[in-house]
């Protein structure tokens, strides 16, 4: 394979850019703006182009003379069938599935036989083939489609499928959607911190970061190659202190001349340093020996010598940060990721996702709603505007449903019912329905009843608003009810819970009595005191797990497979 | 401060929506929707209107029956003057500096003498105060600017300053604008891991992301509650086992009933099954004794045992994870938190930090600086369409060149030279100036080099190329000198180096010689490799370090306060 430099030849008066539309910064063109024209390419007929991408099924015909390629860059789902006569090219070089191709050639009208293509390529120059061995190929040529599991062991070459390329593509229109939803309606993206001295719920579930290991392991092979003095060296170190100590004293009170006294003090000097730093690597062959070289005080670990000076774990959440920025700038948000050491295998959760959580100074929990409302209504609507191929795709091969679920939610108007209005349709239900879970006032809602509301009940998404106190957040407004807090969440069909939020808690009293209720302790949660200790605001928010919202529109069963590189316990690869 | 969640009233047939766009989802118009407007919201006057913001500076008049306030809502730079009489709100309750208010009022053109303001607000009815005590809050009312560095004590205060939500506007900005340029240049958004197992660089300075010493301290907390076993208790659980054996042995030698027999072979299972328990305890306890808690295997630390059953790291970039979406997708970027555990206490680095990396297939050396310089002034051009009051401001009292760097930027080509001939020009250079680092072929560029080249010598942006084999990564393509590789850097005023890429070795063969030679260990880089050995593809990609960016833009001089958290050796506040 060699790089080619020189700009594409011009041919019949046309460049490459005056026939379609050409990707910038690279020597092709997209797939897309062949076939993704309203006439699917129909019209560009004649023209010459260069296109790149990966053979996804080949065949030689006419006895080796020729080969079919169907091939596709990962710009839509759609590939581009492609010509290689053997004049151009040994055509059982480019055949095998994963092959890459780099191709200048003219768009043609296929024959009126193959109904499928209306445009395909006939190649005039090859620019570079990355061959494949495919008796070696972990993705071979199949009908059957590879089990997503399996895919998971490839995650590094997992993209060049249909599903990974799909689900990618719907993963990115709903990242650039996010954005445009909330810079459209005046809000500032602020990036929350990743490693984090505070923690958010008090969970404790939160993964550990530090350089302490990494220090112990460089002492620990510092002292193999020098090992820590003896006894013995420190006991000559220490009388060699004494006798030089005894020399100076001698020396003065014998009154000898300035210069003798001068190096006998030098000496002493040296003396002491040789033993200070004997007995500093004593200790420190000490630490080796009790703590593995993790540095101790009075039996715990003194995080003063890790990097941050203090214990620090990756974020849960960004939620109580970004309210610093809303106590400022009134409408901001996070999108970013977050991390849960759960020892948690299930097709629902991940040790590292991704959160979008925007907060609103001036709003309560109405309006919080009205934003969440709006935002995930928004989303539907854009796969629908910019991923209806890829929609159509995963409807057509994952879940039927699918489409017709975006739909339905870009459509709906979300019902709105409190908790407490939630439990009786619940406990209603459970005279007819078997739940695994008992219904009372005063549970968290498991995944099955929010299915039940959502899926069964009202057939659309419902935001259930006013839970307990006692089962939610310390920063949750306390209502007037004081049994209550000002909380949301709201449930859509396939996945149940898809954004939890709430109103904070912004008197200052009120919220210091929540903490301490809570039994956590006031002191890490002094600066967010602060917010309502000086010119406190109401405010709201919520948080938008986006991987949950892939699963809501593709219909994928598993977390692990909408996310490009998953994290559970036991794998993190690459 | 009270909720107040019904919708504002209408006044003579206008509610606040017909008369400025309301901020959606909260109950208050964005002061930029009034003084943002081309008429600076003079022809607003007699509009109804909810604003809330906070206090900048606020003062009595008229005998304490009427307070002045310059009132700010994040949502640009400039304050909206806002009157409240005392027959609606006890003046002196809303004038401290940092107080909220929430209000609703009348738009009015204020009094000739009032040369500033084209538009000002007549209070009638306050929503909300939230108050401040003058005497405590840690932002005083002050004519002097609080120095950045005393900011960073009050990080969760700080985005109330006009300078840091300047700043944090303009990273917004530069954000969104990043996402647009991509997004319409047809590249997918991918996510890269945070939490990975390959070191990019092999360079090292990561940090460890753990649960052993989580776990380790579990186990010291429930040995302190529940010791492990003695000798004494082992050897009786073992004897128990022997005895119990023999016991069996007799039965069964005796021909003793069916009953009888498997009574005692329950017996013996139990015993068997407490010593055992008590052995795994004995073994836990001597894992606390000897290392810590943190389990070991021949005197290394056993990762088996850690969240992800090996040693985990925070990325230090996400090039090598996304080029893999790049090598089946085509145009693809990651835009995310990276991460240093170096010990670096300058005005440039920070221990966590924003990257934007492209990668783009069929792409070479060409390619990728076109889209750099594209990228980049883009972004300058972005910040003059979109932050032009913010660009002021920071003009105005940061950096006087900063409108003028950007415009320069912006409407410049960028010169481009190779390594080679970069070295030429310093050493020409070093004949009348002294720089600290000589200068000879076969160095790396020095900040002073760098900004020599593009400040001085050029006076616009510099892209350097083709740098020697021997100073840059393993993964950059080696050109057919076989001396240089095809790297390169943007150098801009003010920061230096901007971005750093380089088209990527596609070569399966050259690629693992490299990685050789560079002593670095195969295995590791297998999933890499990969990439080249099924459907090889020419491509290129650059790293852009967000805040370098946003040091360029603004003129600030420490990225530690262009980064709302910052992250240093020391320090990660909340």
């Amino acid at each position: 394979m060699s790089a080619d430099s020189t700009p594409p030849p011009a041919m019949d008066g046309l460049t490459i850019s005056d026939a379609v539309p050409e990707a910038e910064f690279s020597k092709r063109v997209l797939i897309k703006s062949i076939l993704g024209r309203p006439d699917k390419g129909a019209g560009l007929a004649g023209r010459k182009v260069r296109i790149g991408g990966w053979v996804k099924t080949g065949r030689e015909a006419e006895k080796g003379t020729l080969a079919f390629l169907q091939v596709n860059d990962g710009s839509s789902p759609e590939n581009l069938q492609v010509l290689v006569k053997s004049e151009v090219y040994n055509a059982s070089h480019v055949v095998a599935t994963g092959t890459c191709v780099h191709v200048e050639g003219l768009l043609q009208t296929p024959p009126e036989t193959a109904t499928q293509q209306k445009i395909e390529l006939q190649v005039t120059s090859v620019i570079a083939v990355g061959t494949v061995d495919a008796a070696k190929y972990p993705l071979p040529k199949s009908k059957a489609r590879l089990p997503l599991e399996l895919l998971r062991d490839v995650v590094h070459l997992r993209p060049r499928t249909n599903i990974i390329s799909a689900i990618a593509r719907i993963r990115n229109a709903l990242a650039y959607a996010t954005h445009t939803f909330f810079q459209n309606h005046g809000f500032l993206y602020i990036h929350t911190p990743i490693i984090t001295t505070s923690d958010c719920e008090g969970a404790g579930e939160m993964f550990q970061v530090t350089t302490l290991i990494n220090d112990a392991e460089k002492l620990e092979k510092e002292f193999k190659e020098c090992p820590p003095p003896s006894e013995a060296d420190l006991k000559d170190a220490e009388l060699a202190v004494k006798d030089k100590g005894e020399a100076v004293a001698q020396l003065k009170s014998a009154k000898a001349s300035k210069e003798e006294i001068v190096a006998a003090v030098s000496e002493l000097t040296k003396a002491k340093e040789n033993f200070a730093k004997l007995d500093e690597r004593r200790k420190l062959g000490d630490r080796l020996r009790l703590s593995g070289g993790i540095p101790k005080q009075d039996g715990k670990i003194d995080y003063t010598e890790d990097f941050f000076a203090r214990q620090a774990f990756l974020t849960v959440s960004g939620q109580l940060q970004v309210e610093t920025y809303a106590c400022a700038l009134s409408s901001v948000y996070t999108f970013g990721p977050t991390f849960r050491a759960e020892n948690s295998h299930t097709s629902r959760h991940l040790a590292e996702f991704w959160m979008v959580e925007p907060e609103i100074a001036f709003a309560d929990i109405q309006d919080d709603m009205n934003c969440a409302e709006a935002y995930v209504r928004f989303l539907c609507q854009w796969l629908l505007d910019h991923c209806y191929d890829d929609m159509e795709f995963m409807t057509k091969h994952v879940d039927k449903t699918a489409l017709q679920r975006l739909e339905m939610v870009a459509k709906s108007k979300f019902h709105r019912i409190t908790y407490t209005e939630a439990v009786a349709i619940l406990e209603e239900a459970a005279k007819k329905k078997k739940f695994e879970n008992k219904v009372e006032w005063g549970i968290d809602l498991a995944s099955e009843h929010e299915r039940y509301l959502t899926e069964e009940k009202f057939k659309a998404p419902v935001i259930v608003y006013n839970y307990p106190k006692a089962i939610k957040a310390f920063y949750m407004k306390v209502n007037e009810d004081n049994k209550t807090v000002a909380a949301m969440d709201v449930l859509v069909p396939k996945v149940g819970e898809l954004i939890g939020g709430s109103q904070r808690e912004e008197n200052y009293e009120t919220l210091q009595k929540r903490i301490l209720d809570m039994g956590l302790p006031l002191e890490p949660y002094q600066w967010y005191l602060d917010l309502r200790r000086y010119g406190t605001v109401e405010h709201s928010g919520f948080g938008l797990g986006f991987e949950r919202m892939i699963l809501f529109a593709t219909g994928v069963d598993n977390i692990r497979d909408v996310i490009p590189f998953p994290r559970y316990p036991g794998r993190a690869d690459l």
